[in-house]
């Protein structure tokens, strides 16, 4: 028990760390479990300096340890719990972060794309179960009436036919799709990119309230975290790799709600999108989406649960990570894994020219390869991990 | 020019035989030119029942040709001018009608989908320059506002970029159309689904008379054809196929305007569409083209000039029929065509074995690259025929 305390706390104090969402820190977790990866850094013991980099503004400020048992003790006084990994109500599907590939993607939006440490939740339905039949809905704040008439009406047939409603809680096309579940009765889950004890917009007190009278509200940052403009970007991850899709109501030429959308491409989760006027500038974004992207035009709630009911008959009731994880494996991965020879290691140049791919990429899907125990690192390079292998997500899932 | 006369009188005189578009008389035509197919059809000297059947009913009213002789005076007297295929101003390009195919299409569909036989112009421009950079807005004529104005504003800005605006001459949509291109002082052609000298509908007279005044009518149809039902259809194909692209603005669930773009698929134009509010009865068709056809989404006059300067970029300024029309085959038309030895003649059976496609279909792909004059029937079936081949389309081009 105190183990598991320590687990638990570990996983905050390294979300006061880093930003949810480091790259660098989930890789240092997946490979020594949290506790150790957090005494890790606390002894400057850190693998390379992408990692170091990660936590040393945060680190020279002091230890993390007490922050994070004060924002336990503040989140049991709210009435928030603490979900990790470990825990039976982890949604396991936020593990595809993992291959998460968003093409075109600056380096800094990759560092953002790996699964949550952990999740603070107010709210009484067990967090695997709410999110297990889910459908983000997403789209501009400055939403028109159009928008949010839309919003509230797909989001009453998903409820209806009892489909969780997932948004982000802000104003617009958000508190459209929480009304619109409300309204039918049905279960929502408001996804924060700030601590579970602030409410943003404050304008959003009443409607918070209602979503935790019978959903949920959830957030990876610890009580106290502010409602930082880039963490709505790293919260939109969670919403697209939590869902069975998303779809997009409205949304102005290049605005957040589209990278949303691009997160849930990159989680292969089907990516929906409805059209409006053209002569409305909150649908610009939306019709963008649909030229230019695997996006698929969605006008109601059948059209939407066509496209989650493929994916759902693919996925377990309740996924708890891919069965064949060598198939979820991105092309260039694939290639690189199935380049290693069955007996003996290979080094990293022998296996660029084997697979095909440049040297940097090998090195970076070796990682992944490694983090997913497919391979395992020797003297003489990388070989194939031994038979059978350990489950695939370490402990993510 | 006797003989030109006789070649313009057979052609109009065909077009009463049987309906526009009819693909037994056009393959007649393609095979004996104009003059002896009339001639053919008038002494019951016909290769097969589909011909037969096609021309019997008309032919029991009695010779055409005296009919014909009065339409081409009635044109003459209304200022209207019949194009035939070997005039200088054809639209060379409805020649791509031969090869087209439109998937699940019924037999009835499959049968209108010929080249036109001839076209009464009334207007100053030569046809074919006039259709030369043309774009075809199409849609509902019970359009709302909303569409009335997207389709005058795509119209304007083609027109004003110097780009032919072509539709039906309908209320709603097309009307809108035909106005927006007039208002930026462009060209627009009506293509008509009646003879010449009817003006249908009838409240439309003052529109026609200013698109009369720099653009044009045109008409398969001999003067005093009323303007049936299936008419509407059959016209239908000379928009997808005149045009470099067609645009659909708003239709019904399942309307005549969706068929003119399974047409415009069916010739490899682009198929544009305009999308709408989810909320409006009269987008749900585009809509539907979008979910389930290659359509692709527009939401200006912009958009509309990237998709028709792609093509434009790949045919000939006047296109003069496709430069390698072996390129062009339907798939099975091209296996068929592959799976003929290079000496010696097959017979069909054989040929249905070798390319894999059934009988029947054999059958038709023969009739059409002997059209096309890739195949000579001989004494043992098919053989390729000896090169240098004649120029693809015989009497269409």
């Amino acid at each position: 028990m105190a183990e598991v305390d320590e687990v638990r706390r570990a996983r905050v104090a390294l979300t006061m760390l880093a930003e949810p969402g480091t790259r660098a820190v989930h890789r240092l977790v997946a490979r020594h479990g949290p506790a150790v990866a957090l005494a890790m850094a606390m002894a400057g013991d850190l693998p390379d300096k992408e990692t170091r980099d990660a936590v040393a503004a945060r680190l020279a400020a002091g230890d993390p340890r007490p922050a994070a048992e004060a924002a336990l003790a503040t989140g049991d006084r709210l009435g928030a719990r603490l979900v990790v990994p470990e825990d039976d109500e982890w949604p396991a599907q936020v593990s595809c972060l993992e291959w998460a590939f968003i093409p075109g993607a600056d380096r800094r939006v990759d560092k953002e794309m790996a699964p949550p440490l952990c999740f603070w939740v107010r709210g009484e339905w067990p967090l695997a179960e709410a999110f297990e039949r889910s459908v983000a809905i997403v789209g501009a704040r400055a939403a028109t009436q159009y928008g949010e008439h839309v919003a509230t009406d797909l989001a009453y047939g998903l409820a209806e036919r009892e489909w969780t409603v997932v948004s982000g809680g802000a104003f617009g096309i958000d508190a459209a799709a929480h009304r619109g579940a409300l309204a039918a009765g049905g279960l929502t889950i408001a996804v924060l990119a700030c601590g579970i004890d602030r409410v943003y917009p404050v304008a959003h007190t009443a409607l918070f309230d209602r979503i935790l009278e019978t959903g949920l509200l959830v957030t990876e940052w610890p009580p106290g975290a502010d409602p930082l403009r880039p963490r709505f970007l790293i919260r939109n991850r969670v919403i697209a790799a939590a869902t069975r899709g998303t779809v997009l109501v409205e949304a102005a030429a290049r605005s957040g709600a589209t990278q949303t959308m691009r997160r849930a491409l990159a989680v292969d989760r089907p990516a929906m999108v409805v059209p409006g006027p053209v002569t409305s500038a909150m649908s610009v974004g939306c019709h963008e989406m649909l030229r230019h992207e695997s996006a698929r035009l969605v006008a109601s709630a059948a059209h939407v649960l066509e496209e989650v009911g493929r994916i759902g008959a693919d996925l377990a009731p309740t996924p708890q990570g891919p069965e064949h994880p060598r198939d979820q494996l991105d092309d260039q991965a694939a290639f690189v894994l199935e380049s290693i020879p069955r007996r003996g290691a290979v080094n990293p140049d022998a296996l660029a020219v084997s697979a095909g791919v440049d040297i940097r990429t090998v090195l970076r899907k070796l990682t992944l390869l490694e983090t997913l125990g497919f391979v395992v690192r020797r003297a003489g390079g990388y070989a194939l991990a031994p038979p059978p292998r350990r489950p695939a997500e370490g402990d993510t899932s």
